[in-house]
Order: C-alpha cells, then structure tokens, then sequence
C-alpha cells in the first residue's frame, strides 16, 4: 500500500505544477479497492491507536500529530471522516484552526497552536494549522515579509522540539487541480445539502490561486525536514486521498513499534484478591 | 427501537437495586441483531449530526451534550467507541475528567465543566462529569455534607442554564451489577492487552460498592429534572449498552428538527461566477 516513499517531497525547490493531483502513487487499484483497503486499514490503525493510547499510562510522552492543508475543498474534512473517523474518537484531538480572534492576534502565531498539541497518548489532528501563518497570511499580505520569512524558521525549531519532546509529525499537504476545485465548488452550489459549505469568498480566492500556490512552494520547500517531511497527496481522487494519509498514519504508528504496557502490579495477586472478596453489593 | 420511555428515569425516590442490569427494555432482539440495528442507527445519526454542525454557521448556538456516568468497567469507554464513533469525529469534543488538579480544586466544582462544554453545533460527550463531585466526592468524604448538598442545586441551575442557552442533555447511567464488574475485572486481568486498563485500587473500591449506589441514588433523585433527565441503562449486556445510548443520542437529535441550513447568497449568481471566471491556476 501508499507508502510515505511515494508521497513525501523530495528536498530541493518545490514545483507544484510537476506533482500530480490526480495519480494514485503506490496503489494499483481502483475506487472500490481503494475504499476497501482502507476500511481494512481500519482495525490495525484503531489496534495501534490504543497501544498509543495505552503507553501513557507507563509515563510515555509520545504522540502523533496528523496536520492537513490544502485549498478550499481539497478534503481535510473528509479525511477527518473516513481516515481519522476509522479510530477511537476516545484518543484522538482534532482542532480545526479558522482565523484568529483578537486574542490570538495580540500573540505570537505559534501561541494558539501550542495550546491544541495533542498530549501523550492522543493522535492530535490539526485541520489547518501554523502553516495558515505563512499562507494565507503572505497572500494577502497580512504580516510583513521580515516577519514571514521569520517563520519558516520559527515553524522549524518549533516542529523540531516536538519530535525532540516525543511527537510524530504527519505533515499532508491535499494538492487538488484549480480544475478539480472548480468542480467541487460547483457541485456544493448543486446540493442544498452542501449550502452551508460554500462561502462566495471561495470564488474570489480562487483569482489568487497562483499566489496560493507560491506560498504553499515556498512553504514546503522551506519547512520539509527530516524530523518532520511534508508528504503531498494527489486528492482530485477523494478515495485515494483518503487511503494515502490512512497509509501515513499507519506507517507512522507502525514506526513507534508500540507495546502494550507491562502490569505494574502482581496479577497473580489480584485475581486472588477478586476470587477471595468479601459479597458486594 | 429503544426509547427514552423505557429508559427515563421516572420520578421520585431511587432504588438501583430494582432496576435491571441485564434487561433490554424497549429491544427484542439479541447481540446479534442489536448490534446490526446500532450499525444501522449509524447512517440517521451521522446525518443528523452533520446537520447540527451546518446550523451553527446560521448563529444557532445548538448542541447536544451527552453526559455519562458509571461505576468502573460500565463501559464509558466502550460508548465512545461504538456510538459516539459512528459520527464525524470532526463535529465530536470528548472530555475525560479525572481527579481534579490542584488549580481545579482551587475553584468551584463547575468551573472545569464550564471549560469543556461544547460549542453551537457540536456534540460534546463528557466520560465522567460533575456528578463524580456529588458521587466519589461523597463516597471519600472529600467534601463537607453540606457542600455536597449544595451541589445538587448548583448541578440543577447550571444544567437548566445549558438547556436555556439550547443545549439538549442527554445524561446515561451505565448500570452494571457487582457481579458483572467483576467478571470484567477478572477478564482484564486475564489479557495482557488489557492491563493498563487495571488499577489494583479498583478492587478497593468495590468495598465501597453499597456507598456508590446509594451516592447514585440521591444523586439520580435529586438531579433528575423535566429540563435535563437521568436514563438508567442496563449495561450488563455491552451490546444494549451501546445501542441504548445511541437510540437516546438519536431521539435527541430528532428532536430538534434539524433542518440544512438555506443559502445566505444567491445561488445562481454564484454558479455564473464560476462558469464565467478568467482561467485559474
């Protein structure tokens, strides 16, 4: 299945134009075997999650930390769904990151993110993140360049003292086609179930695809470390988006070669003590 | 299926000795067939979530907080897992309260429960509540009588504020017999992967077992208000535990008429823009 080998960026300046949005990197099948691999990714991804989950009570600090970016409608709500859904929501810290509020605004922009790092144990998943600081925020020009520039710095020490304090970054970047946006937008303005998703500014960002774009370059290029790489997931197919952070996640939980926890009390002795009790009840 | 009717908890005083542990009140069928009709609860209750998450972008403060309470190895957890899992993890907030910390215990016992309610549009589920202050609180002796009477109608006011302020609570008594939480203690202690769910002081507490129930009676009795009702679940059988709470959350939802949010602009004008838009991208 997906491995992060196929998906993660390769060092070196960032070409978005040269990376599909619609392959299916590492998978052979189609919609429908997509969609049942996932599924079957289901119980090996919820048993690690609680391994994870476990491991905090021995004093364990890991964690995972799953970030998603991508355009409007690029899917990290449907990854939030089918992929993060296929776990206990017991474990699992999903912040959704919209504009800051006035508070936020009067302190540094890795203030708020701090305070939503998933703690030990937890799969934290961030929809948006500290990257909307160098994206959104460069497109329209909302800090200065001096400031901007300061952060893919600040992104890099920051994201290293997470791995370092026992983090495991899964950063995905959704890349769909302005085609496929398009389409989506569309469709959102065909069903009156999806009203409530589209917002008219949708339309007017999309005039700043190309500069979207530049950011998101610069971004990738300037933040992909060996600590925590970005991997950019081809999402015009939503099936396969959806499988290839699954696979992410997967390998990465796999990488913690999780255990369950040792008893740190005599079993032996417990069970005498339930078999010896006095009547309850 | 199941219906608040069979469940609700009628009014007056409160003998748990009296109601079952191991009943399937308001279901026919057996594990087999209630855990389908759980599976199949799946698809409305999704749905209707989503639609709660749609609303509060039209300024409704709606939401919905699902509160459950039990002795240990009741199956909190296993809720989680099995209801509050077939939703969008995306519109869920889960709070598990511990012990409080020491700055908690420094503020009233609502003051961390006011902290974790959820937003308009979610649903929050708390695994635990403020009812430990009136439950484990007492059994410990952890707080003066008079306090703990207290709490009773700082609990009722607090919870007719949330109704007020258009949440719908939804509180879950696990009910469990003695005899059951044994066997599931016993059955942790017999896999390893189940250790970490074990705390030897769980076998202490079940000396305590008679002080729990009746903490839980007076606090069924007093708390139990037209406004927010307790449900008594029979949790002997995982299955009805798990299907009983998800045909609450349901009727919830039902009940409030949840409607796809209408489209603040005009649609066709925005399907003009993005057929008529410059090239992107």
């Amino acid at each position: 299945m997906t491995t992060s080998h196929a998906l993660r960026l390769p060092s070196g300046p960032v070409d978005l134009s040269t990376l599909p949005t619609d392959a299916t990197p590492g998978f052979d099948g189609d919609k429908e075997e997509g969609e049942q691999a996932l599924l079957e990714m289901g119980a090996e991804l919820a048993e690690l999650q609680e391994r994870l989950f476990a491991e905090r009570t021995t004093g364990s600090s890991r964690n995972v930390l799953l970030v998603l970016q991508g355009m409007d409608t690029s899917g990290k709500g449907g990854v939030l769904r089918h992929t993060v859904g296929l776990v206990d929501p017991q474990g699992v810290r999903i912040t959704s990151f919209k504009a800051p509020t006035e508070e936020e605004k009067r302190h540094d922009f890795l203030w708020r993110i701090r305070a939503a790092l998933p703690g030990p144990g937890y799969i934290g998943v961030f929809d948006r993140s500290h990257y909307e600081d160098v994206l959104v925020v460069r497109v329209h020009g909302l800090a200065e360049p001096a400031e901007i520039e300061r952060r893919y710095d600040a992104i890099n020490a920051f994201e290293a003292e997470l791995v370092e304090s026992g983090s495991t970054l899964v950063k995905c970047m959704l890349h769909i086609s302005a085609a496929e946006q398009k389409e989506r937008l569309l469709a959102r303005l065909d069903d009156p179930t999806k009203y409530w998703k589209f917002n008219p500014r949708d339309v007017d960002e999309r005039a700043q695809w190309p500069a979207y774009r530049t950011a998101y370059e610069t971004a990738l290029e300037r933040t992909s470390t060996a600590a925590a790489p970005w991997h950019v997931i081809p999402s015009d197919k939503k099936w396969f988006r959806n499988l290839a952070v699954g696979g992410l996640l997967l390998e990465a939980l796999r990488g913690l070669d999780l255990r369950w926890p040792e008893a740190d009390f005599d079993v032996a002795e417990q069970q005498r003590r339930l078999a010896d009790e006095a009547p309850v009840g």
